[in-house]
């Protein structure tokens, strides 16, 4: 929702605002979280990881020897690009999805989403047009609209964005005079699809960006956390200079840290190490050691497996539960990852339907949130990674009451006159093409 | 220095930049760092803390504690606006300058730093126009710049900023048709001046904010810290609706913690938050979490104590080895804070003679990052924070012996010929009148 005008009038300052300020605005995932916080909710909604999975104790460990051996580094400024210890670590976790790249070209960032903020203030100008994915993720569609820039959707199905739905948008975009700056992508365990960009896919993208001289920008924070085979190799392992690639400790080790990074060819690099200067001096320096301290010192990737496990435990009780109680939806199926992508059956609302369902003691995400262009209502997105598989299950089985109710509400009401559709645009009605 | 155009034919990225990131470059301070870092430079030039004084073991205690008694939540996302418990501790910080809010109208941020970005962000359209002091926070600079906003100072002296001659840069502003967006200071032991802004004339200052309907940003990172008598209650503890108040505790703590904030009246506060979430989400709550512990189990208080006395005793002993090195120049007379502002004798050059100053083993930063327009020439500043007494005593001593030489080269060349004078603007020659 965007800050009521009307409201403002109470603000002495109001005139004062920047342009971009106007397009400021609170997602929807974010007034969620106030209602999923009451404990008798089960909150499907969040993307928060289960960090109580974590060994804390390793945690407090790396603390500890990093105040004792190199304490008053720690608490001290340090280098707006990131300490080059924790440059290193990024990357080794980076080869693992085939990324070879130098220390150099590593910029350590407040978690990955400072990173996309950064890269948004380097390329955006007022109208120009960011390309996503249909849906794609709303901290990043809001980021892109604090810059004044318009979110183009290209339609995506079960095995990700369409090529050739790719090359028509460049093609219509151009042929309206807009600037497309970059292309946004989540090419695994999409957030909030839920689906995986093909290998084939991700080398006709690659050609198809060369080819128009489109600038990719790959954000990755799940693909480690992949459940029955491991995703395809990042498209930054067969294109350098074409593809800014963001990561993230967040969804791999725990969000509390803040620390993502960015790697970028040479010459956004160096902008981007400035612009993070300007924007912060630099990451906390105390952060960054523990980090590479818990990383030299832990099993890591074991640490990792555990957090695959758990996932996919989550995974397969929600799809069992969706399946028991709402076999007449459609959904994604992740191979890793947080999320699965719900269609509606025809006529319902999520968003019109959300506080039902919080009424009934189970929240989810509304499929509007994911969208710049109003569509989504069709769609929801749920998360199984922080609820127990008991408390998804419970969860699934109040949505299928809250979904039986607003059908029967349907078939109650002349399509025409429903409540839950006053308002809404013709494409609530039918789910949109680009989830399979 | 401003990124290379000529450079950049070599980005193929360079086309696609926003036009803001003309606006984006490396400060003086930052080329400074490196050459500073080496260990047998004297450096006189950066404004890290002497974080070394601080009890490292009660730290490492509190990171303990967090981790036993809320690790779960110390390493998981938290809100956007700052844990409440971080929000009631910063008030009880602001109450010793006077400074009474409620906790909602606190937000925390990643170092003051980014709330200063953040308000940049929500304010600065392009061309707009900031005031602020002559000479200014290079870092302050730094980010207005990035927005496309032009900084116009405005006189001080050791009183701070002059009230007449704030009227009178309102008006030819105003005349001009130029957007002022608000007035940034740096009321207590000025970055980089030294000086402090009287009672009288915040009060002042604060009248003709209202009467001309000008914003204030009052940043204050060093009151605290203060030496032979406390520095005058914040202009926030007189004005609530017209001014964002900026703290940070990298000054009076650690900045190792990137945890800073801003106090702001309810319309700013309410964007500032959506703005600082689409940035980064949240700040790093197991940093909010860490402070908060040490503020709520060691006597802060005293730690500041010992941080005043450290910082008194490396100021006087620069003013000391001033008296005794360099009795002809002049400089400003710092009541706390890290900084004193030196005035060269006439003819030299501040960023032309500091090459000559790291050969001979001690760095200082040049006044001209201190300014938006180019002036600064005649001026440098000298940071008594880090060093000892003895370091800073030999650094000052070579300091002199490197000021002795160029007045030697200057007497032996006409001044029209002087090499360190070539291509510098007539400004240099006289010392500016802003400081006394």
């Amino acid at each position: 929702m965007t800050i009521p005008r009307e409201g403002t009038n109470l603000d002495p300052w109001y005139e004062l605002y920047a342009d971009r300020t106007a397009g400021l605005s609170a997602s929807e995932v974010r007034a969620l979280f106030a209602v999923a916080s009451r404990p008798e909710v089960v909150s499907l909604a969040g993307g928060m990881p289960f960090v109580s999975a974590l060994p804390l104790e390793r945690v407090t460990t790396s603390m500890e020897r990093v105040m004792r051996e190199q304490g008053s580094r720690a608490l001290q400024y340090g280098s707006g690009q990131g300490t080059p210890e924790l440059r290193e670590h990024i990357l080794e976790i980076m080869a693992l999805e085939g990324v070879r790249a130098g220390v150099d070209d590593v910029v350590v960032t407040t978690g990955s989403q400072q990173a996309l903020d950064l890269i948004a203030k380097l390329f955006l100008d007022s109208g120009d047009v960011v390309l996503a994915e249909s849906p794609s993720y709303v901290g990043a569609m809001g980021i892109f609209r604090s810059y004044q820039a318009e979110v183009s959707h290209v339609a995506m199905d079960d095995d990700g964005i369409i090529p050739q739905a790719l090359v028509e948008r460049i093609a219509s975009m151009r042929a309206q005079g807009r600037a497309i700056k970059f292309l946004y992508l989540i090419p695994n365990f999409h957030n909030p699809a839920g689906v995986t960009l093909s290998w084939e896919r991700r080398l006709e993208i690659i050609e198809i960006a060369r080819r128009e001289g489109i600038l990719i920008v790959e954000d990755n924070p799940y693909g480690l956390l992949w459940f029955d085979r491991p995703a395809p190799h990042a498209m930054r392992s067969v294109e350098t200079e074409g593809i800014v690639y963001l990561g993230s400790f967040s969804k791999t080790l725990a969000p509390g840290f803040r620390i993502g990074w960015a790697l970028a060819p040479h010459g956004i690099r160096e902008k981007l190490v400035l612009a993070a200067e300007s924007a912060i001096l630099s990451p906390s320096v105390a952060n960054e050691l523990i980090v590479s301290d818990y990383l030299a010192s832990t099993d890591w990737k074991g640490q990792i497996d555990t957090y695959r496990g758990l996932y996919r435990d989550r995974r397969d009780a929600m799809i069992d539960a969706l399946e028991h109680y709402l076999p007449d939806l459609h959904w994604t199926m992740p191979n890793g990852g947080f999320y699965i992508w719900v269609t509606l059956p025809d006529g319902l609302d999520s968003k019109g339907m959300l506080p039902r369902a919080v009424k009934e003691l189970v929240a989810y995400t509304p499929g509007t949130a994911f969208f710049a262009d109003g569509s989504g209502r069709a769609n929801l997105r749920l998360s199984y990674c922080y609820p127990s598989p008991a408390e998804i299950r419970e969860g699934i089985r109040r949505l299928a009451g809250v979904v039986r109710g607003e059908q029967e509400l349907l078939s109650t009401f002349s399509p025409s006159t429903s409540p839950e559709r006053v308002g809404t645009a013709p494409h609530v009605i039918s789910p949109p093409p680009n989830i399979g």
